[in-house]
């Protein structure tokens, strides 16, 4: 049928067109087809999903979605050829695992082609991740899933010696790659990082560095940048490394369900298409992290090392404390400002503040953390013979050498490391921690009892410091004057919230008041009625 | 923040509105939370399911659906006024059943509430749909899904004595809705029947009552109709009987789950909203069917006698053969032509075809199936007072009389009481089945072995005659001229497929060709390997 196309200027996500209910059914096309449509424009067709008015269209007019219309170069007014065209076999599929039924290798990798070429509605995508969440896939299921993600995806040859960590997050601050790239890089080894920004957090590593330096770069900069500095910190969202699990999420996030299988499939497809060869995952456990106890986390971790072997990636889990944020910032430059106080700690050990709210406190939480992780990083890797000038360190495979050696390199070469890479990434390399600019305006929450502090919620630190503005100002959030198993008395300042927005600042406070995010004293940690 | 309208002329079926990234990001809004959009013009305000964009809008503007522009009479270029707002509370409700958590009676009409009022987004939705097919809801569940569908939508008292009737579907051809509601209505009983479009069958009930009258009525019509006839036969879909089911079909489709408290649920909202006493339910089990056998029937009509029973409604189930199509035609004209013989089946005994391709080969089975099933609602509703003429036969509650009585109201009533309706739906009621007009293109399909016809499907009968051209091809479809059981030889004819569509008749054939939807002879079901 001959269609008169009606340009709509809005994008859909996938290619999906709209029809007149009337030519809907003289076609026959119900809900559940895909249309074909053909543009003699281009010479070219698609399969679109075809969403159905009897309102907004004349019948013999079609509406096009910006995806349909740069694929096809279609103008308004354009004629186009439509038909019905049949579904989607991966739908099949989907129907399968949502019965609970295994997915063959090619069925699975039928998916992610589909989710990848727009072939699915959101519906039928939910479809797909809830059943993987309901229905728990199989390692070889994760493996096809990975897979396929990877051929889907850009791939990115960094060559030998690649190693990566990675977080499953929930905490607040936590911003250990941006020590330990510079610390890694700094030991010869290649550690080209992608990070996401926040979604529902106050700041992800990515709008951290951001502070400091670009962080968005395509595939050939960042090659150079990783080759001038063998390292990086920039942000995945800007490259296709699996452009599938770009769709997955925005399904998951409305529905709050991460299943486990898509987090690893997601996390280990991102490594394998950089050709990592060994990997660190830090695992976060406790009251307010993602995962609530260690035996939960060791199971995780254990998942995470089996994929890890199927792919050829070394992976090692540490099951980290996760009761309380690191760091003493939350929010992008009050981290950034962390990080290089951290990098340069032993100058600012006697420091006192003179601008910009200048809080010196060092972060050692985080410098240990750090150290820790990448000691980890250096054993797992021992035998490579490409440390550079730390190569006779680990010779002996010497478990107190690697922490050591972390540690060294933090003391002596990590900001130098530091400023190369910011330059490289176009940021200025001489900037200090003095110089980070926090929000003008600020207020400081109080304790209301004196005793020990029990907890502090990395929820609700995350929401205070997202109400103060978080991450898009990035000179809001909070400022941690205390942590875990401090005694504070009555009165005494427990945080401070930045904020470049008056009005947002006392929305911040509203609700640090509400929410309560340290908790002091108190045995109680659930009341049950 | 104050943001620009920009008019999208676009239905979302929910209130959506699409905001610039940046825009988002300042004011702190990300992909699972809503927005409150309000408008000076009417001084009201409501929440929107945001989408983003960073193309197909400039910062400070905000693209606006119809949903929307009609709630809040915006115009093109008017400023709004846009914060972030508080996720429907009933997605945390739809997480704990994905999760396999039953939900209590507040929780179910929340989700309820938002479903109808457009809060939720369809990927929440399918969230909902899929977690109540994978963890099955209780019948508590049930109760309280169909009590927030008949809160939510339109409730028509027809007063009492009110009977109604539903058949699962799946059969191609099955109108016994046409005979039931005059046989019942003749009996004095009320009958207000409304139905469905087909949406993948080639026809629904109100597709082929449309062929002799109109089916899209408002309610205070219908009323007047079942007033002066005490039946009728309309598309639900006119009247709001259970919106929230309308939207939650509009996701089951794509994903071609069913699930059955859906449905149950669906069925009930729908009879309870007519304030029906009675109910008859028609399961059509065996290969081919939507129910495999006759043990899955009883399940699910046990769970309909369940329900039913809870709601103050008297509900049978009948598991009926579902082996084959019942009656000749299959198609809008040709099921109503069906109808009309059958209505009027001594006279037709003796009459020749003169016009119209006319067959009038009457449709036994699909008489005798809708005696029966009228004996049965005469049984279930026996003790009632108000047969009018035919009080006396039901007054010892004899079996045979049932039936007898029924054959008796088809011999001497029901054709008539068919054209009252018909009359009152403002069709013509003089209308004959030799006046039925039936698409001029046709083909006949042949045996291609000597046999027994072993089977004959109803799926690949349904997809022939849709892709002939019905359902919106009124004239289009399937005439069978044989049925299973029948000893058939090669090269005689089998069907005709009818349409108005030289073209779409090639279609149709080939489609037969390909699907050979009558089996002859063999004894083999499935072949395994």
């Amino acid at each position: 049928m001959k269609l008169k196309s009606k340009i709509l200027n809005i994008e859909a996500g996938n290619f999906v067109v709209v029809i007149h209910e009337e030519d809907a059914k003289e076609m026959g096309i119900c809900i559940i087809d895909r249309v074909e449509v053909y543009s003699d424009n281009c010479k070219n067709k698609l399969n679109a999903i075809p969403n159905f008015t009897k309102i907004y269209l004349n019948k013999g007019e079609i509406g096009i979605y910006e995806e349909v219309r740069q694929m096809l170069n279609i103008n308004d007014g354009d004629m186009v050829d439509v038909s019905l065209s049949s579904r989607p076999v991966s739908l099949e599929y989907i129907r399968k695992k949502i019965d609970g039924i295994n997915l063959s290798d090619e069925e699975i990798k039928a998916i992610v082609r589909d989710i990848v070429n727009g072939n699915l509605s959101s519906v039928e995508l939910a479809g797909f991740v809830i059943a993987t969440y309901v229905h728990e896939m199989t390692s070889s299921e994760m493996i096809s899933l990975i897979n396929a993600m990877v051929e889907t995806g850009q791939n990115i040859d960094f060559g030998e010696n690649v190693v990566d960590k990675h977080s499953i997050g929930g905490i607040a601050g936590n911003r250990t790659t941006m020590l330990l790239v510079p610390l890694i890089a700094s030991a010869n080894l290649k550690i080209p990082k992608t990070s996401s920004r926040a979604i529902t957090s106050a700041s992800g590593t990515a709008d951290t560095m951001e502070v400091l330096a670009k962080v968005e770069f395509d595939v050939e900069k960042i090659k150079d940048i990783v080759g001038k500095t063998n390292g990086c910190m920039v942000w995945g969202g800007a490259i296709n490394l699996a452009p599938a699990d770009d769709k997955i999420i925005k399904v998951e996030y409305p529905l709050s369900i991460d299943p486990d299988s898509q987090m690893l499939a997601s996390v280990m497809a991102k490594k394998k298409s950089v050709n990592a060869k060994y990997l660190l995952v830090d695992i976060p456990v406790g009251r307010g992290a993602k995962i609530s106890n260690t035996e939960k986390g060791k199971k995780l971790g254990n998942e995470f090392i089996n994929i890890g072997a199927k792919l050829g990636i070394k992976t090692r889990c540490l099951i980290t404390d996760g009761y309380s944020p690191v760091g003493n910032g939350i929010g992008p430059a009050l981290e950034a400002r962390d990080v290089l106080i951290a990098l340069d700690y032993e100058n600012y050990k006697n420091k006192t503040a003179e601008k910009n709210h200048g809080n010196f406190k060092i972060p050692y939480d985080l410098i240990n953390k750090s150290l820790d992780m990448a000691a980890n990083i250096f054993e797992m890797a021992y035998h490579l013979t490409s440390f550079g000038d730390f190569q006779s360190k680990f010779e002996n495979n010497k478990k107190d050498e690697y922490r050591k050696t972390a540690e060294e390199i933090l003391k002596t070469r990590a900001l130098k490391k530091m400023r190369e890479i910011i330059e490289a990434q176009e940021g200025n390399p001489e900037i200090k921690a003095e110089d980070i600019v926090i929000g003008e305006n600020f207020y400081d929450v109080q304790a209301k009892y004196t005793g020990k502090v029990k907890f502090i919620s990395n929820w609700k630190i995350s929401q205070i410091a997202r109400a103060s503005g978080a991450p898009y100002d990035k000179k809001a959030g909070i400022y941690l004057k205390i942590s875990v198993g401090d005694f504070v008395r009555n009165n005494e300042s427990l945080f401070t919230i930045y904020s470049s927005s008056a009005h947002k600042l006392q929305h911040a406070i509203e609700l640090a008041e509400r929410l309560n995010p340290v908790e002091i004293g108190g045995a109680i940690i659930e009341k049950i009625e």
